[in-house]
């Protein structure tokens, strides 16, 4: 049941541990750019709140995980992703009182 | 300097197990109000291409890696998770294209 899938047999444990680590790396990495851009615009409208809620909390967890278990790799991607995701979560919360998005605001209809 | 920092001489290994389920769940499950939001709204405009090209390479290599060491847990979490952020990403293309978000779209003001 728990036996590898793929052959692991045909890669040595670093490259394996390679893998993990590249992983971590995008998944962290990963929220840079949605900071910078809901953080530019001004805007975070099609951001779900419960999204960010959730993803924090886990986030969170995962890094209380990382502390109990001891595990530096946990620890220093899921503090960093914290930061980030905390920043998106501030984002939505303060842009969503503005009246209207002023940077990337596009012209709309009236007749809508 | 992998010794835990936190206490967990105080908590089970069972205790410490299901902290990481728990996290896993909430971060797993994190997307799926995004993914009803987006494809609802059909608007993706607030969202990142950046962080969705990210975050499908990064969560696809997460499912390697899980397949790699033969883990059921992140197996099944990475393969979840995988759907939903796919489908983000297919509203985010998507959607982007149409002139405006016609479900959520507010009046604006032509003096922006």
């Amino acid at each position: 049941m728990s036996d590898p899938v793929l052959s692991s047999a045909m890669l040595s444990t670093d490259a394996i541990e390679l893998v993990g680590m590249i992983a971590g790396g995008l998944t962290t990495l990963a929220y840079v750019p949605q900071v910078v851009k809901v953080w530019r615009s001004r805007s975070a409208r099609d951001i779900s709140l419960g999204m960010f809620l959730l993803m924090n909390a886990g986030i969170l967890l995962w890094l209380v995980y990382g502390l109990l278990i001891g595990s530096p790799g946990l620890i220093a991607a899921n503090g960093v992703t914290l930061g980030l995701t905390v920043a998106v979560l501030v984002a939505k919360l303060r842009f969503d009182r503005l009246p209207t998005a002023p940077v990337l605001a596009e012209p709309a209809s009236d007749s809508v």
